[in-house]
């Protein structure tokens, strides 16, 4: 079965959550994970190049093939939808840049994929995501976030190839 | 009087308009627009590659040293202001990565700038743009209101002028 590495991203313009994890058929590992902190006061110029960079930085560093980013729900709050546009962009952005396979996921898809419904709370995804991967010690909710996309994706890459495996 | 270069931005997805004008002292001269399309077919991180890259050759060949971009207003569609954060993005980046000055302007202000009165409509604005730049000969919607957005700035550049030359 061959390894998949694939980044996982929750973003913010405030925080944007990132987690890297290896995928070797059902097997899931941990590489990294962390937080990309931007302030207000630095204005919008500086903290799109900022999160651009790092994103770009961290692709280049660990060369994931894929990233997984969470579905922008419906917000209730056009200028928090628009300032999530702004975070999202830059990242997806890094991503196409790198020729990664870029995947979006809703979040009640990505709760199903780690703990198994749709409407789990955010405290069940992490306590999910820090048994799945047993070795990262995520505390930072963001962060946690990010690497439950990332398996998201890489359950959905098993059923695909299963589904490859039972055709050929 | 120094000549300012200013590059005017009316962001868009599937539409961004842009429109590059000098001023000096009062007098604003048109030095090109245009509008940077992309389709839903193309898929986000093509999309949002585009636009930058384009911003960025644009920025690279014409060398303005400020960017005005119109503010986004209050929207009742949060995906619309999802979709609109993506596009802003990603031309702010262009801007802050070539050492832009980053203006932005409320719809209200520019109008205010162009046609003398906030609540004035857009066939007002796009009429005065024509009549304040006699040859730039635009005629789409979206370059039109970059161009406003551009002459906004410049208003604003000289009378922080008349201000210094007042004050020295």
């Amino acid at each position: 079965m061959p390894k998949v590495r694939i980044m996982g991203l929750d973003p913010g313009l405030h925080r944007m959550g990132w987690g890297v994890i290896d995928c070797e058929g059902t097997r899931l590992s941990h590489v990294a994970h962390g937080v990309i902190i931007t302030h207000a006061s630095e204005g919008m110029g500086i903290r799109l190049m900022k999160l651009h960079e790092e994103v770009a930085r961290i692709i280049a560093g660990l060369n994931p093939g894929a990233i997984a980013v969470e579905q922008a729900f419906v917000f209730k709050d056009p200028l928090a939808a628009l300032k999530l546009g702004h975070a999202r962009a830059v990242a997806i952005l890094a991503a196409a840049q790198a020729g990664l396979e870029i995947a979006e996921y809703a979040p009640n898809h990505i709760k199903k994929s780690v703990v198994g419904v749709g409407h789990a709370g955010k405290e069940q995804v992490q306590a999910m995501v820090k048994r799945l991967l047993p070795a990262c010690g995520v505390e930072q909710a963001d962060a946690a976030d990010a690497l439950a996309a990332a398996i998201a994706h890489a359950s959905l890459a098993g059923t695909r190839a299963k589904i490859l495996a039972a055709l050929s």
